[in-house]
């Protein structure tokens, strides 16, 4: 009888940080993956599966509460009674980056539907998930991909850095929530340009100025299996040559 | 021909930070008022108009655009071509302590309802009036009221900590952003609990114990008076009993 | 019969920031002037006096022990039985800028001697006095002149850093220690560069760029009118134009 | 011909994180060590040599200047030409609480010997090594060990706070400078009692309170293989039950 492999869940997958640590966690863990788009999820599940992995792409709004029930729904219905042993909120609005007073009503709500009410849904759905989970070669996990806009405001964005803002609260308070049952609860804070295709043209200069997505990945994984006597919170990662 | 006193716009005033502002601010200009009900307006208005000043209070939903719209609308109707030399964003959602898993979605709004919706339906509306005012005895300035919850995210209350997180990066990026332009954008974490009716019967075995809203309303006259040479973004605000 | 005005003891006063909280506080107490040279004390002990005021100065190495030992028995000598009201720690180490491997024992040092142990020194001194101090018509206050330093580390200027972020720290500790006993502790975060002589020449293309040290006292004055319910700990400054 | 195994060399080294740092790095360097006394350093040295591992321990006063030179010298005598790798500044100063009023100009000064003048004499006795060594598996690295003092002062602990602060600046400002030179320089925030010999008896009413060494070794190896395109700076390391 084989034994099955407990599931790590990652919302928010295109081809950076998401596929990379779809990757990282496939090699111990069936990967469940959500994306808006087929065309995000596909590639990855593909290279996944060639690899001798194991992952299934559900395309799920994340911010919609009807598509993250049924996602979790088919999660369910596809791996009965299996144990999840990490999940990754990798989801993240796009950056507005226009004068606050030009900022319509939707722009300004755009942040805090993806880190604010998806980070929401995908936490509601998952932790309960983690928390029963039992047996585990380590610590039920969750980590969200965060950013500088997380601890610092810049001007001309105030949409980013109030969601990105929100979404670091609501990982430092689930992290205290959750640790003293063992949940482990990080927040990464991604301080740079991550090195994927639609970055290619950028900061070329100098080698290796942008994040290796595979790095952020080990990175996670590290996290991951820390034992619950030396959780990590808070990480930050970025550039060698980055200023800050 | 009388010299129109400029004018300071208070949103969120009950009896304890609001109307302790309000007061204070109208010692130098005429208020206006902005809170959900009559009854939180009245007798602040009357207090005020008893002392001497002028306070004009207008029913107000702040996370509400019709709302806040409407109540713009009125204060240029009272006040046609008059300076706005203050305003300050006093509105906060109530604390909801509760296991993160037994929020609802509508709880898990909430907070941003108030502290990200209404905080950016306020600056949209009183900005553009703030960056007009001329001739100003002090540079024109907007001071939001946040909370210990701005800074620090507890356990159970995953709700608040996102929407004062939220808040609190509204106001750095409109820091960054207004600075230049000679407008003062200010945030205060009041840090403790503040000395109101319905705190009447908390930490009383300790003279002082509870922050006085007079105190708070001199600190926002001190920041509002600061030259443009010295602006003061962030300032923290406490009892001297209070474990930080 | 005279009453005696209270004290405030002022320690680095030199042409910014020292003489115009000298000044300021001179305007309600007897100030005491701490500094290395008379050529820093002379001119602003008789500004003051010629304005009105009351004010000693006493050249004293602040981070050697027996002459701060020297100076409090002057000041004890002087004002018998007087209370200390307000005491300023304005001194600062200058800035090395230069490659962390080229810094001498005696330059990494050289912060730590003035923002370290001279303001161990100096707190040691005067608190006890701020302790014993009764009747006053503000709470007994020690404030601590920062600088970006001392919550961000540069490059190239390790020294520095260590330094600022150590005056911070002994601040926030005492500030500690000390509020519930009364004591108002408070650290300025000044964020900019300040309009002294010797920066005469600097950040002229746009008006009002540096920090007027007049604000700078201002907010000090603040500071110390702040009752016990609402004691500041941290409040930064900085010219509306800086980037940050 | 042999290939010789580039060094890793580690500052502070008694039963806990020091020596299980040094177990974890000596698994890939040859490992160097600095300890006070020969006491703390010969167990340690005996486990790693009896694990097939090589040690090299040398007795260091780390606050002196003229003792780390030899110690320096010793290594470049026994190794040279060899790279190193990796370096750990773990020596901390004790934690003295006490009134601030009671404490001794010694020990305010304590806790600055190790964590400023120690550190600093480390830093510029290794950071040339690391900088002259090519071809290593993982970019060079220079770890200090932290504390939840160097982010946040306690009351009664104001020598503690200083010198805590201190050393995280000094890993900012040298993170900052060395970073571009593809050094990677972090500070890791130890948050909780770490499970050695002399915390035996502490905090057992929970199972695994405290903190694990080996997982602390494990988090600073992890640091230590980042790329240059993900370099972290700080980590925060706490027992899951531990509140913040």
């Amino acid at each position: 009888m084989a034994i099955t492999k407990a599931l790590a869940i990652i919302a928010g997958v295109g081809p950076g940080t998401g596929a990379a640590v779809a990757k990282r966690f496939a090699q111990e863990y069936n990967v469940v993956l959500l994306a808006r788009s087929t065309s995000s999820l596909d590639p990855v599940v593909q290279e996944i599966q060639s690899l001798g992995g194991n992952a299934f792409g559900i395309p799920t709004d994340i911010s919609d509460a009807k598509s993250v029930d049924e996602a979790f729904k088919q999660i369910a219905a596809k791996y009965p009674g299996t144990a999840v042993s990490a999940a990754v909120f990798n989801a993240s609005a796009g950056l507005i980056k226009k004068p606050f007073l030009e900022l319509s009503a939707e722009e300004w709500n755009s942040t805090w539907t993806v880190n604010g009410t998806g980070a929401f849904l995908f936490s509601q759905a998952v932790l309960p998930l983690l928390v029963a989970s039992k047996h585990l070669a380590h610590p039920p996990t969750l980590i969200f991909t965060g950013a500088t806009a997380g601890i610092k405001a810049f001007p001309n964005s105030a949409t980013f850095a109030a969601g990105n803002f929100a979404k670091r609260a609501l990982s430092q308070s689930l992290a205290k929530e959750f640790g003293p049952q063992g949940i482990h609860v990080s927040y990464a804070v991604i301080d740079g340009v991550i090195d994927i295709p639609k970055t290619k043209a950028w900061l070329n200069d100098v080698p290796d100025a942008k994040i290796s997505p595979d790095a952020i990945a080990n990175a996670y994984w590290h996290i991951h299996t820390q034992p619950r006597t030396a959780f990590t919170w808070e990480i930050d990662i970025r550039p060698y040559v980055e200023k800050w």
